[in-house]
């Protein structure tokens, strides 16, 4: 096992984290990877590499490849949801489309491994598919449990299956579209683009 | 290499077909076996025992298992294309309806075939990736490309590319909720889906 000689404040533990915060610090960098790699290229070894640690640290913290996949894309989905938090907007219409807006500019910004963390989701893992579904559901569920301006009330909807499977649809299709634009941004605007996809929702469930 | 003892009917070529008719033949059982059995579990030692004829005269007509799994895609894909072709029905919302129907009983008989089959492609494998993307852009491009109460003017939209951008988005939507609906069905009777998910399209577009 061989240990990095650079940066030596990583090592040292100069400010005296707690494991858990290391964890978290650790997690933080092994997220910020994902903006240029994909999930498969971020293994214990470039963290290691890219954290100056031992990788034998790292396997103590993480277990193995897969639980640190894992941890990346839990982490990477707490993200999401994070930014695209409602902000305090009285248009329901508006509200909608600058959540859609961080979501897109998070794509913009982690396209490689997002793209990459997407198709590993889609595929056969199933635990990777688990969070991300998670995930999904934590940003439909928003849609129905946030009450205010940016709550469901505001949209003209109600709950019901039928509004739920729609609303999931409409997160696919955001998915797939957003993923589309940033590969050619060239057919709209990006403000035009988030007032229409935020406009699809009442426009799906109503119609 | 083993050949296989029975039927014999299969292998003497009693119908004395071509082998281009008979590998169609074959792919015919593969995509057939699709309805009860994931991508992956379909392997040419199953198709062999399936067809009763020797894993060596498959591996002529097909190469390997990628080449095969990649021929089976296809024609699924092609099926699917067919099956869902618009009729010839005035109201434009209610033909989109019949085809969008036709492709909830294609998934809805080939359950497990078809979802492995969105898995694979949405994961790692490029060449399914490719061909299914070219399946999903024959399903779009339908609505652009046919004239007449079916067509494009007939649901008020016009081509551009953020109507493809959307459209695209439209049928990724569809993909999602069809195998919800089908993992559960109890929310919304099969006709009011498939209506919704019809007025969807136009309601997408023009919001």
């Amino acid at each position: 096992m061989t240990t990095s000689s650079e940066p030596r404040s990583a090592r040292t533990g100069r400010l005296r984290m707690s494991p858990e915060s290391r964890r978290e610090q650790l997690l933080d960098l092994g997220t910020r990877l994902l903006s240029t790699r994909t999930l498969e290229e971020i293994s214990i070894e470039v963290l290691a590499e890219e954290a100056g640690i031992s990788r034998g640290l790292l396997y103590h913290y993480f277990g193995n490849k897969q639980e640190f996949h894992l941890a990346v894309v839990r982490r990477a989905v707490e993200d999401l949801v994070a930014i695209t938090a409602p902000r305090d907007i009285d248009d329901p219409i508006e509200q909608l489309a600058v959540s859609i807006g961080a979501y897109l500019d998070y794509v913009v910004e982690n396209y490689t491994g997002y793209v990459s963390l997407v198709r590993a989701a889609a595929g056969g893992n199933e635990e990777l598919r688990a969070i991300y579904d998670q995930g999904r559901k934590a940003l439909t569920d928003r849609i129905f449990e946030v009450t205010g301006p940016e709550g469901l009330e505001a949209l003209g909807l109600s709950d019901s299956p039928t509004i739920r499977l729609l609303v999931n649809g409409w997160a696919a299709m955001l998915e797939v579209v957003i993923i589309d634009w940033v590969d050619d941004p060239r057919g709209i605007a990006r403000e035009d683009l988030l007032e229409r996809l935020a406009r699809a929702l009442p426009a799906i469930v109503l119609s």
